[in-house]
């Protein structure tokens, strides 16, 4: 048995209540991530092209109605345009922008309800960690994005998934997939690293698509001879199934609007009571992996100060929303305060810490000493996460939009819920 | 300097008479296969899907005019279906049916003429061929369809060169492409391989068209870290472009509707005159790479019997016309005679051979030994060629539109041609 043959049985699986509603808490913040988004000047002439060649009945944000595959195409690249949606660290990749997008336009074809939507976008989501887990760290280090290499087959599953395939046509469309998956990392730092994420939500609808159209495809070609895997570097670890624990429920979302490696930082600070006066020095513990990600000690650009520990940690001890995309403007750079206390925070790497972890000593002017922590895998309930979440949406996208969103994402209309995506 | 400097320099190249000469050879060749291909019954669900979610200004095989991407997609599939398009053995992929399709769609929105076409596509076809040497036969062992991902840069560099980019826009073109060529070897024998062509033509579209909307890429996605041939198990040969003779004069085109690694064999066998009773046994030496490719020992479909020496040795010796679609049939599997004498034979690797070589020792009944061998690399003028060609086509469409197509793949007029191939 491959795993070509377990996501085939995993595709007819019934979903349990926690990962769907974890998926529903995701889907409310992946549409928040598009609406903003679609607001990135930069991208308005990529979306006019895809738009004026076709029209069709599934919604794009920020405007229009253009066919499943250019929908999931636009969407999947919006959503990942500001690269805030949510991640998993077992493979490290971002599913929802893979997943979602496909699901979303297909079921407008098909005049599926949003509880289908949320249904076939678990298993899609949880497909696509199995699929980069079985492609494992090599894939990845090699310099394939899974967000886009597993995340294809993941988009493939849950298109499946909500138009009903059969066996045999998952089969096909994951050989399909096959051919189609790609995505590099070398396109970090530019506009193709979102774009992966929409080709390989694309991906998946037109494989869906195209198995039911009756064309035929590799009899294996993820894990088979000359296979997806075979070719592209993956280590075909041993995948066992979820259960009753999903992997989704370990699902992350980002609540800072910078480098995902920055985030335990933060959340140690956020509970913090320090004031910054007291501050004589204050030193971070990080994983080794993270000090060539995200520690420009001295950021130029807004850009790089999402990059940055020690700009990052005095904007939030200084009291600046680092959940805000305005906050990282060039005018924070100049903040003398935030220069100031910057200048007495240095960052050290700690191989004892895993990638999620963070420590933090704070050395006080009266002697005194404080010690703060945080780890993102730390359990968090459900209507915390809601809460973070809906903040994170005001910020993004102000409290009107937000909270009609969030009703929609809660409702069961698929049409309440691209209504929103739709408005600009 | 890297291949990507290289082919960015080459686009700009002039493009020699001979070079251009052999690509309209092609390009009547391939209107050919494509206007056949269109009339595979199994690829019409698909083509209407597709000409069914927008319509344009681009003519497809068989009718309907859709998006230029769209059409590069449907084009480069139909071409590709009958596998009867050209081949170039340096990186044995099938020039073709990625570049030719991108560039007539994106013409017939630009209103350039038949020579622009002609131009542009011997560009791409040659930076096809080039790609596909730098990435090397490791490439192609390890299972990915160069026809596909060199397909895909040539695709690229043939849009760019039809749309007047300027080089900073084909480099961002080539750094999309990197993040979005693909097609896998396991695809062999389904309607996947096809499609492997038509999506590496809509990815030269994409690519070129994007680049010019304003999106951005790695700087350089081919060969730079992290890029397409590092993931890709590229090999990074050292390449020279092209002076006088270009690798296009070089270029194969197929006088057997079935794999090109079995035509030596087949061209070998047609000038022997064996009784097939009198056969005791057949060896058939061929180069060891075909072994993985067309070797197919007892075929079980018509579209099987096409990749398989045993098959089509036998079907020549009996005296069907190999160069006829329909000789590929369920029927043939069926035929007493042809199961007999194909179990008569025997394939053997020799890597003492090339790969456009054959050699076939025959055992006779009575004793007696017969050696038959033949290099397709065997030169032919432009006029043998091109009269081999027009008998191909008057068996594939018939006489009337083979000529009606002559006359207009030789004039100017783009709409001509295309008028040509929207007649079913």
């Amino acid at each position: 048995m491959t795993i070509t043959d377990q996501l085939i049985s995993f595709a007819a699986k019934p979903v349990p209540p926690e990962a769907s509603a974890m998926m529903s808490l995701s889907l409310y913040d992946w549409a928040v991530c598009g609406i903003a988004g679609a607001r990135e000047a930069d991208f308005h002439e990529f979306v006019a092209m895809q738009t004026g060649v076709g029209t069709g009945s599934c919604a794009v944000f920020g405007g229009g109605f253009v066919p499943a595959a250019t929908a999931a195409l636009i969407n999947g690249t919006l959503s990942h345009a500001l690269d805030y949606d949510d991640t998993h660290f077992a493979h490290i990749g971002h599913p929802s922008v893979a997943v979602l997008p496909a699901v979303i336009a297909l079921a407008q074809e098909v005049h599926a309800d949003l509880d289908a939507v949320i249904d076939a976008a678990t298993i899609g989501v949880e497909a696509s960690i199995l699929t980069g887990l079985w492609l494992g760290r090599a894939h990845y280090q090699v310099g394939y994005h899974q967000t886009a290499t597993a995340g294809a087959f993941g988009a493939t599953l849950a298109a499946c998934r909500l138009l009903g395939l059969d066996k045999a046509e998952v089969r096909t469309a994951l050989g399909l997939c096959a051919s189609m998956a790609s995505g590099l990392k070398a396109q970090f730092g530019t506009m193709a690293k979102p774009l992966n994420a929409g080709l390989a939500a694309r991906t998946g609808v037109e494989a869906a698509l195209w198995a039911q159209a009756g064309m035929t495809a590799a009899e294996d070609g993820l894990a088979g001879p000359l296979g997806f895997g075979a070719t592209h570097h993956g280590e075909g670890a041993e995948i066992n199934l979820p259960k009753k624990t999903w992997h989704i429920n370990s699902i992350s979302h980002k609540f800072h609007a910078c480098c995902h490696g920055l985030h335990a930082t933060l959340e140690a600070l956020r509970e913090a009571d320090v004031d910054p006066e007291m501050i004589q020095n204050l030193s971070i513990r990080t994983h080794p992996r993270w000090m060539s990600v995200c520690n420009i000690q001295t950021p130029k650009t807004g850009l790089e100060a999402k990059f940055s520990y020690r700009q990052t940690a005095a904007m939030m001890i200084l009291g600046y929303d680092t959940a805000g995309i305005e906050s990282f403007s060039e005018a924070v750079l100049q903040d003398v305060d935030v220069v100031a206390l910057r200048d007495r925070i240095v960052v050290k790497e700690d191989d004892r810490l895993s990638e999620t972890q963070s420590e933090i000593t704070v050395q006080l002017a009266n002697g005194g000493l404080r010690r703060l922590k945080h780890d993102l895998m730390t359990p968090m309930s459900l209507e915390t996460r809601a809460a973070k979440l809906q903040a994170k949406a005001c910020a993004l996208i102000g409290e009107t939009q937000a909270e009609a969103l969030w009703q929609a994402a809660q409702g069961e209309s698929l049409r309440a819920l691209t209504d929103q995506l739709v408005m600009s």
